[in-house]
């Protein structure tokens, strides 16, 4: 696969760019904004989401879809999850009917419930066997800056995993394989919400061992959810599960992470995000316990999470309800 | 249970010790030196471990392990992992026939490979069904400041595991019950050789993704080794594995962290702890790669750390050698 395209320049869609160039790939990278298409085709940055990072020569950047899609091997999808389905409306008579479509956000679509490669399948048409998730614990800047990542490239055709792995591994960046695209990208998904409430048990002043404990328990409950969904449990304790979850909560500048502070302080959360940011928990969670709920999982944490998101329960309040919970087993 | 010993005052033994008393339990708590015992007894503390911390008046000191086992209802074994048998051939005919016994210890004995339920059953004739293993992400400061902390109480007798967690469930200490004592055991026994690994990859500089992916595919390694001795995979995802792993990474004083620091500058171990500090990493790494070897399972994070500690390869090296494998699956 020699010729990829990005579609989307915030920080992760740029730095998975660099990768694929690292690996040898001509890359093209869309950016909604003509301007951050001028900056990377002119001065190769993306100053206001990788700040001090050089790209590639061969990551070239446009703000025309058709251009950047035009004979594409590979087509990276690196936008909001939230507006996932209306791109792909806009772009779908212009993707390369055979390149494999490899989705890079995580969340579950408010209103339907769906997962992003479910968005994907239905908006496009595309097999299941072109339809890729590549999740892990993968901060966009340490990427960028070519420090040692590991990923998940998730694909139900085994061919087409290992094709995209092969235009992403470079000597910084080793993705390994999966064929569970569902629990790779329920993972993804319920990580933001799980990362929102591990904020929240910090801004209670809670220590080391209870924000393991909310990492740990949401990621059972997670596992859960997927299971029911038709993911395999393992996936759970893999790289885009527990490792997201662990490089995640190690990063407390995550938007994720500054929402639940806000929260846990009673602040609102829009007062600790720049203009236009969004904490994809903070979507996320409703639309996650809807699922669950339809499909008859139990979900405690993200379930209190919810609550105090809407303000119905202060987070304290919510914290001790977890905790005076029934005795239960380990994992799932 | 109203009478529980703790056998051994180390900063986990004393903070368990803590955890029983809040629960309700009359407890005593053995140390091996006179000088702690009579501290613990008279002074309720023991500054040593556990700065700043007051235990309560139903915690009482004593260094005569009879008195300390004379009549308990429940045994909590909290000594140093290689120092366990050697110890409890001392305890044998002072041991309540009927008790249940709790190992808090953490590691494989060097020499026999045994897990430490085995060293409990070998060197007690107890039955299974008596042997039960709590760990978790519990780092012993917070449990011991009553900060909220879950475990895992794991044995064979569900009705045993209930009647322990029974014994240590307090306002600030949630148990979760588990029947895979071998899983349970195998976690926390590998998780201070990946403990060691995150430490070498800070200090070669290594960034939060990097860490993550030390961490997850360490929890991978330590399942197959789990799983092929009779555990089950998803044991390593829950508290005693990727929990446990999540707490001990958010805690950067460590001992096994430190050392994995030192061995990646060059230094050696023992400059950076304390005389007479383990870093049980260090000791069990050799004993976990042995038991992996001898059923047949492969380890390459345990052997890389094996070879780093033993001087026989470079820190840095060990890294690139980790990253060049062939590709492979996420989870195992």
């Amino acid at each position: 696969m020699r010729r990829a395209t990005v579609l989307g320049a915030g920080g992760w869609g740029t730095a998975f760019a660099l990768v694929l160039a690292d690996a040898g790939c001509d890359v093209r990278l869309w950016a909604r904004r003509p301007e951050v298409a001028r900056e990377v085709a002119e001065r190769h940055t993306n100053t206001a989401y990788l700040p001090g990072v050089e790209l590639p020569a061969a990551v070239r950047g446009t703000a025309d879809a058709a251009e950047a899609l035009h004979g594409a091997d590979l087509v990276v999808l690196a936008v909001p999850a939230q507006l996932l389905r209306e791109h792909l409306h806009r772009w779908r008579d212009l993707l390369p009917p055979a390149a494999p479509l490899v989705n890079l956000a995580k969340g579950v679509e408010v209103g339907t419930g769906a997962l992003m490669a479910d968005v994907v399948r239905q908006a496009t048409g595309a097999d299941p066997g072109r339809v890729v998730a590549v999740s892990g614990p993968n901060l966009a800047l340490e990427v960028a800056r070519r420090q040692p990542a590991a990923t998940v490239v998730a694909c139900a055709d085994p061919a087409a995993g290992h094709a995209v792995a092969d235009a992403c591994t470079s000597a910084a960046f080793r993705p390994y394989l999966s064929d569970d695209v569902v629990g790779v990208e329920v993972a993804g998904a319920v990580k933001n919400v799980v990362a929102l409430a591990v904020g929240i048990a910090e801004g209670l002043g809670l220590g080391d061992n209870a924000k393991a404990a909310v990492v740990t328990r949401g990621l059972a409950e997670t596992a859960r959810l997927g299971v029911a969904l038709g993911a395999r449990a393992g996936t759970f304790a893999g790289l885009a599960g527990a490792g997201d979850l662990v490089a995640t909560c190690a990063s407390p500048l995550s938007r994720n992470h500054r929402a639940g502070l806000a929260l846990a302080r009673g602040q609102q959360v829009a007062d600790v995000l720049l203009p236009g940011q969004v904490a994809e928990g903070v979507r996320s969670a409703p639309a996650v316990l809807g699922l669950a709920r339809r499909h008859g999982v139990d979900m405690p944490l993200t379930e209190q999470v919810v609550d105090v998101v809407a303000g119905r329960r202060d987070a304290a309040e919510a914290a001790r309800a977890l905790f005076a919970r029934p005795r239960t087993t380990d994992w799932i």
